[in-house]
């Protein structure tokens, strides 16, 4: 089926957003064999809409509509829709309901232009939204199908995984099978130079690199009649990866590294604690993004001055004065710090310059050391990375630290330097 | 001047990267006071381009395209549009000088399909490429533009800011003066419905509103004859919305309450140290990421066990045991523990249910008491959120969080309870 996404807003026309909804529409799209012929973004203007809806239906089956669902005036993307498609807008009742349910349970009280959600075109299918208010819809006519979805990619997303994908599965042609690899501490570039023969002599499975921050993954994906035949394609590839990439891979079906240990660590009942200084509590916020993690996660202590050190986690003022407070000795001095403290059964720290300012000579800006203990041995790691920005250089130090604990919990070797390849 | 962006490449349509020069296009061409009235995304295909462009011809007078231009076989949007214009390609002889030069000074030696690259339409103004290997272009035809420009977007950027910049500014239209008011603790359909009268009786100055994960933003922008009547025009309607709206205003220039914050503290020298619960170390992450904060962010202690509360912040038992650890008392006590052991000139605290288990009837997912004490007064309030995901609800205490400190070192009044509205 040949399909077309079209984005409606004036703040893309305007710049104001990324339209990463674009991109995530694409891909799905690709996994279900569904052909993208074209992209259109198109501000909240009734007639460039029903222009760009007639163009895009001379060659394609299908076009995806995200924005314009929204409660006010401007947004007029379901009306201009069910217009082109010859349909009428009608009060959905299980719309109103589930609004009325939200005001009870929440003690909040919707106002009137929220209820012109609650019209939808008569012959539609209605996708509820678990994550906003705005429901979006398929609608047909004569072959032709329009599929509207909300703007906000966090309701956008939660919606298509959870009823547009299945809706369309209808129309899925052949079967894609895929499997992401993740890896951390190899940089795209490299991992693409390393399996480049691999990558030169395959056309089904296909396999394809993609950088991210502070990380890369591999996809491998295959195109085949049963689902049996093309994951068995693909996983000889991904044996074939491995042997190669392994020990830069910490996941093999696409979970990110702050799942892969929370998990084991729940799995095992083993507790955590952590003692951060230049993550800024980024490690913290990660690992309470996982669910349940509750049950073993302790504390973190986000000492960000000398002082917050020495009196959270008895750090010595002699161990700074004598070679800085980014150092081994100081990120050992936390860990165990912290430790005597909780008893948590892995403690783990961080001390570094995230910049853009406080590098020197010595101590450059991306310069980290990281320690972890876990029954009974301490390590530490220096760690310097590819100084991008102090983001980049606050989630690879948190990376960092995951890394780490995800090789201790497995037995696996630590080198005592970290340095991206 | 009205004009479309088309983006050219397969790997866009795929989904494999996102397309930034869209983006960076819409907000230069506004900037120069440029109307874009559509986006196109297609593959590198020739009827479907020679389609799109018959479309936007309809409606615009240029259409800037990137993409296409390199050395490979599949490129061919130079192609295309140059027999749409109605034109041919000839060698352009500066081009391949350029290509020589290049290839001494480098000491490398381009492969022939390089020089592909140095054809280019007989009536073009040419705009040779700093940044890569592949010139841009104008071609007109009967007053209409096309501008080719390559894909990579450093090439695309630099070739924009020397020489197509400079070449638009033929047809620049008045100019566009706009603010961005952020607000917190409204969401963005009362908003709308608040200054509806105003929004409806505009023209110029237009205004218009954006929700944002947890907070929403009204942008008021006027297109004028010169900077200073826009900017009048724009600075009335602020002055307006004010009246209306002011108290939940938290910035006038479209800045981060978390900058707003964190410059008011340095500004002042006024310390800060927060105790977390279910925020989970996001709110340290947030005011770390403003530089310089390290001259008052002393620490943040992420408690998130009860244990951890009563250890490191003397939080009681039979306050817990009383009203559970989600409860006024308790964040008071996370706050005046935390201000004995750090003397803090600030110090907030956060306990609550993110979700999405763990909530009762009396004690609902997204319920959180947020606690601030600055100058001897411990302000605490009751936050209930319209639940929509833990990463959220997350969000939304750190938030609240900024809000309070910003609201008290405003010596601005502060409900006990916080709904949002």
């Amino acid at each position: 089926m040949k399909c077309a996404i079209l984005s409606v807003g004036t703040e893309l026309l305007m710049g104001e957003i990324t339209d990463t909804n674009a991109v995530y529409l694409s891909r799905q799209l690709k996994e279900l064999g569904l052909d993208v012929l074209y992209r259109y973004t198109v501000g909240d203007n009734d007639s460039r809409l029903t222009e760009v809806l007639e163009l895009a239906f001379n060659d394609v089956d299908l076009v995806i509509t995200t924005g314009g669902l929204g409660p006010t005036d401007d947004d007029m993307t379901k009306e201009t829709v069910t217009e082109f498609m010859g349909d009428h807008l009608v009060e959905h009742k299980e719309t109103v309901d589930a609004l009325r349910e939200i005001e009870v349970e929440r003690r909040h009280q919707f106002s009137q232009n929220n209820f012109k959600q609650t019209f939808l075109p008569s012959r539609a299918e209605v996708f509820a939204t678990e994550a906003g208010t705005a429901p979006g819809f398929a609608l047909e006519k004569d072959g032709k199908i329009v599929i509207c979805m909300p703007g906000p990619p966090r309701e956008m997303t939660n919606m298509f995984e959870k009823r547009v994908r299945p809706y369309l599965m209808q129309f899925k042609e052949g079967v894609i099978y895929s499997r992401i690899l993740r890896l951390f501490g190899m940089g795209e570039s490299r991992v693409e130079y390393e399996i480049h023969d691999l990558i030169e002599k395959q056309t089904d499975p296909t396999i394809a690199t993609y950088a991210k921050p502070c990380e890369c993954s591999i996809r491998i994906a295959s195109k085949r009649k049963t689902e049996e035949e093309a994951a068995e394609a693909v996983d000889e590839v991904v044996t074939q990866i491995k042997e190669i990439v392994g020990e830069y891979i910490f996941d093999e079906n696409d979970k990110d590294l702050v799942n892969v240990v929370g998990e084991k660590l729940i799995a095992n009942g083993i507790s955590i604690s952590a003692a951060e200084s230049c993550t800024g509590g980024m490690f913290a916020e990660y690992m309470t993004s996982v669910p349940g993690i509750s049950e073993v996660f302790e504390r973190s202590i986000v000492t960000y001055t000398e002082r917050a050190k020495m009196e959270e986690l008895g750090v010595k003022q002699e161990t700074i004065d004598k070679d800085t407070v980014v150092s081994e000795d100081v990120a050992r001095e936390m860990v165990e710090g912290l430790y005597a403290k909780t008893g948590s059964d892995i403690c783990v720290s961080v001390t570094g310059i995230a910049g853009p300012s406080g590098g020197t000579p010595e101590k450059p800006v991306g310069l980290m050391y990281v320690g972890c203990r876990y029954k009974g041995t301490t390590v530490v790691q220096e760690v310097l990375t590819i100084n991008f920005s102090r983001e980049w250089n606050r989630k690879y130090g948190t990376m960092t630290m995951l890394d780490m604990i995800n090789k201790m919990l497995d037995g696996r070797e630590i080198p005592t330097n970290h340095r991206l390849k």
